[in-house]
């Protein structure tokens, strides 16, 4: 148990972005909302996953939609509180804490702000160990959570309780919603019980983005290499360095999709690579076709000179970046997790190799 | 109060098909659906809307989606009960009674269906006086009636509660969810008491289809004109007899929109017409442009030879039918119900003028 204060949310929110894996949302709009309702309703309380009673109830928060929404359409801050007791009311129980339901980009801070807002502790932990664009992608589905009853709100004051069979049937019906509510919504799902957190989470996930996000900072206040200082953090392994030299970008269905071309430069000279992605990056191979990483792991452009994350919807032309891959977490790496974010449910035609595998034998080309 | 059995149910449905103005669904599906309810369960009680209880709950039901789809996707039967009884729990209290939604088509059917099946009576009344493509497009909505709490329910089990900030944003979001669903789904919506039924429904109406229904079987029997049976009985116009020789029609966003083009026989030849529908008939005009009715007045093709209505998603190539013209209740001749329903509403750059003032108007022509 520890306190969550202002400077605790920038570095957390700095590692969020790098877990964002290219999506999750500008982690810049969320952390403003947070350090808002910490300014006004004092630091939050973040309890390790063990410290969570058995029998207490816990709710995931979240922004449902695209990325590039959030943008030009910010939250008025309420959305989130709604959704919250909406859920709360119906199910007629107090609810204990909230858990970020994606610990990477912007999904990493609402909690926070629902948290500070409404008294309450957050767990350290999440649902991805990443940020991935659909709602049934969660550990809490595949440990057997039920999402609904789901309820998400606009900004505009709509509401809107799911009841589905299941989890894939919450994120078609509540994607459409938020669509029509003109591209993101707040979202509170996958009520839990203290139990099911502790089988079902992924553990200190909150604290390792800060770790992430405090490397970086260190890095550049020392003037030392941040982009490394983020490889050590996070286990990561660098993939490719090199400039966008094009990219493809259009929202589409509550999801922001496209692809993004880049070529090499220092000891990747004369070589290039394309990263494709639906929010989130998913796979990154190079012109002649060789998978370099694929979803779940983590696949991440690192500005070269800040180390801080990019992500899709700001990735522009002449970036000067590094791709890295951090190892996503062994729950994904399950027949059912693969089934549930591996590449072939994206659409490849390609099966799941653990990146430290790929490195491996990559290395054994030399 | 009187008793419905299935001597009055297809009476009940061949004049909703009449009054469902070209939309409103194919009364057939819901017909079988009500029948089967009243074998099983027994007949259903039809109140007056003055026999009903002032402070006694009254909840709307119906089917949300566009005609076609239902030709196809047969609903399982639950999924207006589980909307109602939703609804239900969510409010707490106990329902008195149900009223259609709309006379028009299909939706005059279904309550009679839920009726039967949970053993409530049924209120003599609807919110349109025929059928419209949106659900804020009732009475209940002029006279301030909420649409929400408002639960759709699909085939899969999956049921959807809105809270919305008023009932056009009811329309946008249950309307993505229905066609996230497939394209129909069955609603509860517009919970009312006693008084605002009284004040807000349009009266007598399931008898009034009736009569038609009646008319047409009884004109079938003694080998009279149905046609003219219609006529008398709905106190509508005949605007035109002709062949359809075009037709255009597509399924696009919960609704199936397009036109029908149809040239004159008999005393029409030489003439022709283009009538243009979202569900349903909406504006019938000459090939030289002159208009001859327009929504809110209901615009219905009869088949020539045995008076029934022709349906939008049923009419084809080579169809013989007289178009005809019913006036619309007085509630959507208001200023309020002209915004909510008139032609302006559906993109026309025309005033409403009341079909009895048009008719008048070209008598005057000779």
């Amino acid at each position: 148990m520890r306190k969550i204060g202002v400077k605790e949310i920038e570095d957390i929110a700095a590692g969020a972005a790098v877990y964002g894996t290219g999506g999750g949302g500008d982690p810049y709009v969320g952390k403003l909302m947070a350090i808002d309702a910490i300014k006004t309703h004092g630091e939050v309380t973040m309890l390790d996953v063990d410290e969570v009673p058995d029998d207490a109830i816990v709710v995931p928060t979240n922004m449902m939609g695209a990325p590039t929404i959030l943008i030009e359409k910010i939250p008025n801050g309420k959305e989130a509180i709604n959704a919250f007791s909406l859920l709360k009311d119906y199910l007629g129980k107090e609810i204990f804490a909230t858990i970020p339901f994606e610990a990477g980009g912007l999904n990493s801070m609402i909690p926070f702000a629902v948290a500070a807002t409404l008294g309450m502790p957050i767990v350290d932990g999440d649902g991805m160990g990443r940020a991935f664009p659909e709602i049934q992608m969660v550990t809490f589905s595949l440990g057997g959570v039920k999402s609904t009853p789901l309820v998400v709100c606009d900004e505009k004051g709509n509401a809107t309780m799911f009841n589905t069979v299941s989890n894939k049937w919450s994120e078609t019906l509540a994607r459409a919603v938020t669509v029509a509510s003109g591209g993101s919504t707040m979202m509170a799902s996958y009520t839990m019980t203290g139990s099911q957190v502790k089988k079902t989470s992924i553990r200190g996930i909150v604290t390792k983005t800060e770790e992430v996000g405090r490397a970086i900072r260190i890095a550049k206040n020392k003037n030392t290499n941040p982009v490394d200082a983020v490889l050590k953090v996070s286990g990561g392994f660098e993939l490719f360095k090199g400039k966008v030299c094009d990219i493809l970008r259009k929202t589409d269905g509550g999801f922001v999709r496209g692809e993004s071309k880049m070529t090499g430069i220092d000891e990747y000279k004369g070589k290039s690579i394309k990263i494709e992605f639906q929010n989130e990056n998913l796979i990154v191979q190079t012109n002649e076709g060789e998978i370099l990483a694929t979803a779940p792991d983590l696949i991440v452009v690192l500005d070269i000179e800040t180390g801080h994350a990019i992500t899709t919807e700001t990735l522009r032309y002449g970036n000067r970046g590094i791709v890295i891959c951090i190892p996503c977490d062994e729950k994904w790496r399950t027949k059912d997790g693969i089934k549930t974010v591996g590449p072939r449910y994206f659409g490849y035609d390609v099966d799941y190799v653990p990146i430290e595998q790929r490195i491996k034998s990559r290395m054994g080309e030399f």
